[in-house]
């Protein structure tokens, strides 16, 4: 199997990526800035797969096969452009989504090239960068145990690295990859976040979005 | 009953929500610059409720107590602006998205207040703004066999003109609502349409959102 790195692994939105990702068989690498902190983290999840969760650096996250950015939004335009040799020539899937808190709600912030994954793909002009993960409640994608069975919405502008995210994501126990098309729906895939959170908050629940009415 | 007008009500998404609101028993005024050709389309429409759906201008769809704005999104805020008047004091749906065709997929645009919500809101200021139905396959909305089974998010900024269109909604067969929150998120929700729609055109399908998880 393929080892996957997860950039800015040690937070709730790395770590479901993380277990589910094990559970099939990938043997992760959690990074972050403190690779300490990131092996604490991947001392406490447990996958039920053949595979592996452990901590490392950031710059060694980066030389996994595939390569997941999950770290907050407004430091993951710097993590990745440090990152730009060990990243060069492999897929990067971005699963970032600028958010903002207003009162009981988060809403979309738009970055200047309209989407995180654009900002990314301008940051990593050798890499090929892929769009998922973005609408999955973090606590659910964690407890392996939460009956999740969610939509993954996929974008790129390569169709050879839409079609192997899709075949990854339909790997992971709970998710479907659901290849939505092009880089041109990344700003309303990841615009759309703020929306299933905000739901969530107001009707206290961990909803996610199914595509209803699709032959898989 | 309330009687409900839809503003350019003629087109696939307008007749989708009259044959709904007629069917639980809504009087339905289908607007259109060209009252003739409303009338042709109302006679094509069979509710199966205690409602009905006639065709009329957009002038006397405009006098119902509450209105649907149906337009193409090039037209809406020219549409609403002339009625202004009529609207006043009123609820007034928004169901435009601002859509363009590129290739295979539609994209969307960003209006420059931010969502087709509030261009019409700024259009009517005597007016509360509800937005809804934006994620609806039109086909399977006039099909009242279709087994559609959708989620409706809805947004606005008036709490008690929310709490309305969720009421309005839930009688609606086949449409269950789900209040979002402000019009902060007006933007994503109309441009995840697009994202809704490019996946239809790509997997040969009439999916729509579910948000699985909730307890209604």
């Amino acid at each position: 199997m393929e080892t996957v790195g997860i950039l800015g692994g040690t937070g709730p939105a790395g770590r479901g990526v993380a277990i589910r990702l094990a559970t099939c068989g990938y043997d992760v690498v959690l990074g972050s800035r403190d690779a300490d902190r990131a092996s604490e983290t991947a001392k406490g999840i447990t996958p039920r797969g053949s595979g592996s969760v452990r901590g490392a650096t950031n710059e060694e996250a980066a030389t996994c096969e595939l390569v997941v950015v999950a770290t907050p939004w407004d430091s993951a335009v710097a993590t990745v452009s440090a990152l730009r040799a060990q990243l060069a020539n492999k897929t990067v899937i971005s699963m970032v989504n600028a958010l903002s808190r207003e009162g009981r709600e988060l809403v979309p912030l738009y970055p200047a090239r309209g989407s995180m994954a654009a900002q990314i793909a301008f940051a990593l002009p050798d890499s090929t960068i892929v769009g998922a993960f973005h609408h999955l409640p973090a606590a659910q994608m964690e407890d392996l145990d939460s009956g999740l069975d969610a939509d993954v919405v996929i974008f790129s502008d390569n169709d050879g690295a839409r079609k192997r995210v899709n075949e990854l994501v339909n790997q992971m126990p709970g998710l479907t990859g659901v290849v939505a098309g092009s880089m041109s729906l990344a700003s309303p895939i990841e615009a759309f976040t703020a929306v299933c959170i905000s739901i969530n908050i107001r009707h206290k629940a961990h909803s996610y979005v199914k595509l209803a009415g699709l032959s898989h």
